[in-house]
């Protein structure tokens, strides 16, 4: 059996990758470690795992958690895909929540997400500028570093609004629940598409 | 650190441990091996994994993805722990459900659950006779062979119930996205606790 599914991803940061590495800021917690470029390494592709390396963090896609059909719809209608050819600017930012978080039950994390948050919301505004996936790492068996890792694509002309959706993501009330949060911006200048397979 | 969460818990399925099995029935897809004895190996116990085995399945415990907190409230007040001393008879019940199951949006997913399958007052009823942990595997960095694996504790006396309660849910909407179960019913009758830290 292939022992990673299609839905897993690394992210390596180090020496060696078509994206290199502008700003490694962290907002909140333990920062990481320093990396010139990171590769994205999807589905069975850890065999090209680059043999030096500063961290790798690993997240899977998963079904939609918060997410209304109404609101799907609309996001399906607006949202493109990753690895489009005027998206050179990527980022990288992996989040942590802390217990009282995870202690909410469904219809009070949905309360915090969307009613009181307008994540999905806000998110809608700035589509299709810019790109995500997103990937969960909390249920993995061994424990990870981070909640979620978010994978954003967009083009340097859309950096802008990229600081503004992630200005009212973090000023809400669902971001007091964050209790490690990174920022890795990236620019796509090697050779090869963004993504290895 | 510790490689495994204190939420982590294997399933061993072989010669050893203080479960035996006494049914180990395929309700649908792939049938699992046979096993005399199983032990629930928690955590980072790891390192008393059986040295010949027939089955490993591994699982972790999560945040609630569908209880309201109205719902939480009524379950916390009638539920009893696992590891009861009367709770002599298990059962392990895998299952997996199928793309069109992990395809639908949360309030999708919530419909057939509760509104129209009644999972959780099902459960409900049989409180606090039956205790139960879930433990999810879906998103584990590799593969598994199903999406939940459910625990179940009970006396003796308690086995009618255990069956109306799965007759009735496998009898609901809900059961309809499933595409694989197993059901392997035990007995305590080895040494030492049920489960092993």
């Amino acid at each position: 059996m292939n022992p990673y599914p299609s839905r897993h991803f690394s992210f390596v940061g180090g020496t060696h990758g078509p994206w290199r590495v502008r700003n490694n800021d962290c907002l909140l917690g333990e920062p990481m470690a320093e990396a010139r470029r990171l590769v994205v390494i999807a589905g069975d592709g850890l065999t090209q795992l680059p043999s030096v390396s500063s961290w790798r963090l690993d997240g899977i896609t998963s079904n939609d958690r918060y997410v209304l059909r109404a609101e799907k719809t609309a996001l399906v209608a607006r949202q493109e895909g990753l690895d489009r050819p005027e998206a050179t600017c990527a980022a990288l930012i992996p989040i942590r929540k802390n217990a009282a978080w995870w202690a909410l039950t469904q219809d009070e994390r949905r309360d915090v997400f969307e009613a009181r948050s307008r994540h999905i919301a806000i998110g809608l505004k700035h589509l299709p500028a810019i790109a995500r996936r997103l990937h969960h790492c909390r249920d993995f068996a061994a424990p990870q570093p981070f909640d979620f890792l978010t994978w954003f694509e967009y083009a340097p002309s859309a950096e802008p609004r990229f600081d503004d959706l992630l200005r009212e993501l973090r000023a809400s009330p669902e971001w007091v629940y964050v209790d490690r949060e990174c920022d890795i911006r990236l620019l796509r200048d090697g050779q090869g598409p963004g993504v290895q397979a």
